[in-house]
């Protein structure tokens, strides 16, 4: 199941409301939604893999995804968070089977060693089968303070020889860069990419435990879908639905919660720094997409969508992203605060732009 | 006389070929054309006001100085330079007052201070009454290494209490850094910034005696001028004609030079970061000019054509050029670098951004 949700506001302005990060292509041909899907179609089939987005997206799913059956695309009302969304998805899975396995995994994430995630996911659903709720966590490169953390203790006993799953101790959202730094240095800590693995029904009773608004929820209007109560049931409940994440709402409250470590070579492509870094350079470290002329230019990148020339003189660490109607020019460590611009023109009402 | 030439490429993407530094825009409402027609327009009459440019810009001339006469507007057939275009004007100048005073301007400077405009002027007029060559001097503020230099010695005896001529003792172009700071020591060493007073006779007498084939070849065509035969001779004889610069062909050689020092805020608007310095600023250093939104940005300006959205977030000291067809994001201090896009858009053979 891939939850795509989230705009991506960092990545303005190529990323818009209507247009978000999984749509994009921004590694290659493909989006990283249907890359998402490709590294799933190694391990399961197309019938078998859920998309639960938005109704202003659900066309671009559906034509970004032409594999998927109809009914595996799941468009929720309105955003609730990631809780809502994947809660009603595990409500659905368990009409058709009772028993099924069930993983998450966000749309707008790179993953470069498809083997290594194939293996955390095999270790994963191991641990899922003896009942536990697991994340896949990732060995963290850097003191980043932009993620949220999980702290491992002891190993939890499964049959599988291919990797280990531990116990999540607990959950930390965004520490400061101290912290960090000593969650760096014990090596116990690991990146929470919101990567989990469960019984669906292991999750449901988690949720009627922890959030039984939620859960009562999320049935009704599981038990309604496909019948012709479907559509106002679903308005109904999901209007009166609480907005919340998976992790605050359930894994940092559940029992039995694990967590398998790995190195999967991962990126959230938070920001154009993170997915400048991704991406091809030359041997001035320039990466350029797009029609570009750079003179005495250095660690730059272009992204352009338009036709027009993008000359860059004498620049060092700048990246530059033309599109029709915005333009951006940033310093590459400053990035993250592209995010202010969305801001700031949702304070002036410029809809037409974000 | 107004020799309205030159592309100004080191203002890319603003300014093209087709639409040269002269006819844009870019300090207020009026082109740099037409303020320079406006402050000559406080010496003299529109009657007694002539541009001389090329084919491709004599529509646009003629449209932003509705008030000049037909024809005082002389569109020489291609480009040679500034000793013809000053010389073909002053044979057609002395053909209407063999005892005219002339003055030959830029069409794309930016002069602050009219007032000693107008006082340089009438000093430099005294001057060529007496039968002098007069350049206007403008006193230098820093080192500059990308402009001439004209050394001052001797005063030479006019009429005015409103300012001094001095003797032009020597013309020195584009010294090194360590020559330039020698100059701005002595305090002998002005600009050349290519304003011209004197008697059209004058000129053409010594243009007779260090060009004596560039003379007759003007002669020629101001005889032709107004005739049946003033587009077939003038296409043959301007044709081979050699190219050449007032300053080379005549002021570093002939007899009786003078030059009238000025301090009357000019600049030549050379590049962007010229442009830049020029505009005005708001509290963090920026100039904005188009639809801008900063964040953490200082010191670094804007120039947009479109309606896009620019957003700048981190930058400091950055310029940002935003034309429908080409993009240029620049660092300041490299500003002059941007003639080199257009010589490599020229290589590239793409005549349509250049």
């Amino acid at each position: 199941m891939i939850p795509a949700g989230g705009a991506g506001t960092r990545l303005w302005p190529l990323s818009r409301a209507g247009k978000p990060k999984f749509l994009l292509s921004l590694l290659g041909e493909r989006s990283l939604l249907q890359t998402t899907a490709d590294r799933l179609a190694r391990l399961t089939s197309a019938g078998r893999t859920m998309v639960v987005c938005g109704p202003q997206h659900a066309v671009a799913v559906a034509r970004q995804l032409p594999e998927l059956p109809e009914e595996n695309i799941v468009v929720e009302p309105s955003p609730k968070g990631s809780g809502p969304a994947i809660g009603l998805a595990a409500a659905l899975i368990v009409r058709h089977d009772p028993h099924a396995l069930m993983g998450c995994f966000a749309a707008d994430h790179d993953v470069r060693d498809q083997e290594a995630f194939a293996r955390a996911v095999a270790t994963a659903l191991d641990a899922a089968r003896a009942g536990w709720l697991v994340t896949i966590g990732l060995t963290p490169s850097r003191a980043e303070t932009g993620y949220g953390y999980i702290e491992r203790s002891d190993e939890v006993i499964v049959d599988r020889s291919s990797g280990v799953a531990y116990y999540a101790a607990s959950f930390i959202e965004k520490p400061d860069l101290a912290r960090a730094e000593t969650f760096i240095e014990s090596g116990r800590f690991l990146w929470n990419a919101s990567m989990f693995v469960w019984q669906a029904r292991t999750l449901l009773d988690q949720m009627a435990r922890l959030q039984p608004r939620l859960y009562d929820a999320v049935i009704q209007i599981a038990d309604a879908w496909g019948t012709p109560e479907q559509e106002t049931t679903t308005a109904r409940v999901w209007s009166a639905i609480t907005t919340s994440t998976i992790d605050q709402g359930i894994m940092e409250h559940a029992d039995r919660v694990a967590v398998v470590p790995s190195d999967m070579g991962w990126s959230d492509i938070g920001d154009w720094h993170g997915l400048v870094r991704l991406s091809e350079h030359d041997v001035e470290g320039n990466s350029f997409h797009g029609h570009v002329v750079p003179v005495a230019t250095t660690n730059s990148a272009v992204w352009s969508e338009t036709d027009r020339l993008v000359a860059l003189v004498g620049v060092d660490n700048v990246i530059v992203v033309d599109t029709h109607d915005g333009l951006l020019v940033a310093e590459r460590s400053r990035a993250q605060e592209v995010r202010r611009v969305v801001e700031l023109l949702k304070e002036r009402r410029r809809d037409d732009l974000i």
